[in-house]
C-alpha cells in the first residue's frame, strides 16, 4: 500500500495544475480582512464534494462508548454553541517551494485562512455518549471518498481522548454566521484549533472510538513528516510558526511582480503558530531586518496582526517577513526538507520595485 | 504598448501556477447545482481585490450624457431590482489545452459558473442620464488597477449603446441572495449575460459615454481572437456552444482519474451558448455518440441541464460530451487555434475505469 509518486523538479504538471484550480488559495490581498471574507477562505478537497441530504443526514457516535448516540443537524443545533475564531493553515502550504517536490497540491503559501465557526464542543458531546475503558482514540469519519496511492477510502484521521477533549475542538455547523457551505463539510465539520487543516475532518458522519491507534491511510501513512521514502518521523500536528504579508503596491497581471511609490509605506500582514502567541515579527528588506509592530492576541485561536513602516526607496527590493514564537521558535530563511513537502514555513519573500 | 509573452509548451510555470492558485475553477462536481454555491463560482481577479468602502463609494455616471449622475449604493438599492440567473465564463477557459499557449491564467475547463445576480438594469439608469448626441459607447471602470504587458490601467471595457441597453444587463450589488462579496466585485459590478466574463467590469465605479471606440488595453488589445501575433481578428463577445459532465465515480486524489462501477450510470452535466438555447447533447463513449436528454431552457441566460444513461461496461472509457445551438454551432473535437487561448469550446474528455 500507498506506493509513492516520484519526487518533481522544475515546472508543474498538468495534475498539480489541475489540483490548484479545483481547490484554492487565499489572495494575500485578504489578509487585511481579521476574518477571511466567505468564498476566500481556503480550500482543500481530497476527492469530491460529496453530495449530502442534511435532512436525512445523520452523525453517528460508537465504538467503545458508553452509550451510543446518533443525531441529526437539527438536534445538533438545539444543544448550547459556541463560536469562535480559527486560522487553518494546510500541512502542504508551501509545497511548491520545496525541491524536489512531491506530486500533491501545490500550494505556493496561500493554504491558510481565518474563519469564525459555529458549533457544538466536541467535549460535550463526548461526556453524553461517556467513553468506556480502552477508548484510546476517537476516529473522525467523512463522507469524502476515492483513491490515494492505490488505496480506495473515506477520508478520515484520528486524534486521542485528550486532544479531543480540548477546549477550541468544534463541530461546527456554520461559518462566518451563515450555515457551513458544501465545500468546507456541510452539514457537519470537525475543527481543531492550532493544528493543520487535515485534522478538521469535513462531511463527518461518524466518530468512533477505539482501543489502541488509528490505522487508516490519512493517519498512519500520509501527514508525516519524512527525509527519505523508507522513514516516518513525526506526525503533522500543530501549526509551525508562520507569518504573510500583503504584498504592497500593484501587481503585474501575469509576473505579480509589485510597483510601489516612494516613500513611507505601511506593510501588513498577519502571522501564527499553534505552538502559542506571536513574540515577534520582522520585515525584511533586501536582507536588513526591522521590528514591526504585533497585535496581542486576542482570538486564542487566530493569526495575530502585525505592521511595520517601511521607507521605500527606489530601486528592486526583496521584502520578507520572519515571525517568533512565544516559544522562541522562529521561521526559517529557507525551506526546511521535508519529503512531502510539510511543514514548510520558510518566510515569504516579495519582489517589489519602488519607483519615483 | 503591450508586448506579448512568449508562448508555452509542455508543463506549467510558477506564474501559471500562481494565478491558478489565487484564481479559481469550479469544481465539477458543483455541476450538479442550477446555482452554483456561493464560494464556488468561478473567479478572475485580474489584479488585486481593492479594498472599497461601501459607505464612501459612488457611482459616477457621465461623459456625453444629458444629466451626470452619481449615485450611493442606497441610492441603487431603493431603484426597482431585477434578480436573474446568468451563466458567466472566462474568455479564456480551457486555455491549458491549447498549445503552444499563451502564458496567463492556465484554466483546463473550470472556469464557468452560474449565480443568481441581483440589481438595477443598466437601461434604467442610462434612461435617467439620458444619452446625449454622438454617445457611441459606454465605458465602465473598475477600482482594479495594475500593470499589464507594461502599461498601468485600471480594468475597463466598453459596450455599444446597444449592446450596453439589451435586456439583461444588470448593474448586481447582491449574488445568490448575499449582498456582494469583495472578490466578486462588491459594492457593485456589471453583469453582461451571454458574454465572455471580461464584460463584467467587477468594483464599478464610473461609467462614461464616449464618441467613437474605447481604445483601452483590456478592449481595444486584449481580449480579440488572433491566429498569429501581428493580426487582430473579431473581440471576445457572446459565449461559444459549451458542455460539460459531472465526472462519475469515485477520483484518485493526484490524477483525477475515475472509477466506476459497471452498469447503469445516470452521467449529467451542463451545457451553454451565448448565441441562445442549446438544441442538442451527445454523450461520447470511446468514440461513439450516444444522445443525451436536454432540460428545456427555463432561465434565458442560464446553462440548460442535460443527462444520459450510461451502460457502463468494464474497461478503460474516454467520456466526452458535444452539445449544439439552436443556430447549428457543435463543439469542436480538438481546440480551435487561438494564440491567447480565448474561445477554446473542444469537447470535455473524462478517463474513467469501469470496473465490476
Amino acid at each position: 500500500m500507498s506506493a509513492r509518486r516520484p519526487p518533481l523538479v522544475g515546472r508543474y504538471t498538468l495534475e498539480e495544475l489541475a489540483l490548484a484550480a479545483r481547490n484554492r488559495g487565499m489572495p494575500l490581498e485578504a489578509l487585511r480582512d481579521d476574518v477571511t471574507p466567505s468564498g476566500l477562505h481556503y480550500l482543500l478537497v481530497h476527492f469530491d464534494i460529496p453530495p449530502v441530504d442534511a435532512a436525512s443526514w445523520r452523525l453517528r457516535i460508537g465504538g467503545r462508548v458508553q452509550r451510543a448516540l446518533e443525531l441529526g443537524l437539527e438536534e445538533l443545533q438545539r444543544l448550547p454553541a459556541r463560536t469562535q475564531r480559527v486560522t487553518l493553515e494546510c500541512a502542504g502550504n508551501g509545497r511548491a517551494q520545496v525541491s524536489p517536490r512531491y506530486p500533491s497540491v501545490p500550494w505556493i503559501e496561500e493554504g491558510v485562512s481565518t474563519a469564525e465557526w459555529t458549533g457544538v464542543p466536541l467535549a460535550a458531546l463526548l461526556e453524553r455518549a461517556g467513553l468506556a475503558a480502552g477508548a484510546g482514540e476517537l476516529v473522525f469519519r467523512g463522507l469524502d471518498r476515492g483513491f490515494d496511492r492505490g488505496v480506495e477510502h473515506e477520508f478520515a484521521r484520528s486524534l486521542t481522548v485528550a486532544e479531543s477533549m480540548r477546549e477550541g475542538v468544534l463541530l461546527a455547523y456554520a461559518m462566518n454566521g451563515a450555515p457551513l457551505p458544501p465545500q468546507h463539510g456541510a452539514p457537519l465539520r470537525l475543527v481543531v484549533p492550532r493544528w493543520y487543516g487535515m485534522a478538521s475532518v469535513k462531511w463527518l458522519h461518524a466518530i468512533e472510538a477505539i482501543e489502541g491507534s488509528f490505522d487508516g491511510l490519512q493517519q498512519a501513512s500520509s501527514y508525516h513528516f519524512r527525509t527519505t521514502p523508507g522513514e516516518k518521523l513525526a506526525p503533522c500536528t500543530l501549526m509551525r510558526v508562520n507569518s504573510l504579508m500583503t504584498p504592497p503596491g500593484i501587481p503585474d497581471f501575469y509576473s505579480r511582480r509589485r510597483t510601489v511609490q516612494a516613500g513611507r509605506v505601511v506593510i501588513a500582514g498577519r502571522a501564527w503558530s499553534g505552538a502559542g502567541a506571536i513574540a515577534r515579527v520582522e520585515l525584511g528588506d533586501n536582507g536588513t531586518w526591522l521590528p514591526a509592530q504585533v497585535e496581542p492576541a486576542a482570538h486564542g485561536f487566530a493569526w495575530q496582526k502585525w505592521h511595520a513602516v517601511w521607507d521605500a526607496a527606489p530601486g528592486a527590493h526583496e521584502l520578507a517577513c520572519r515571525a517568533t514564537d512565544e516559544r522562541g521558535e522562529c521561521q526559517p530563511l529557507a525551506p526546511p526538507w521535508d519529503l512531502s513537502g510539510f511543514g514548510n514555513n520558510a518566510v515569504q519573500r516579495v519582489h517589489v520595485l519602488v519607483v519615483e
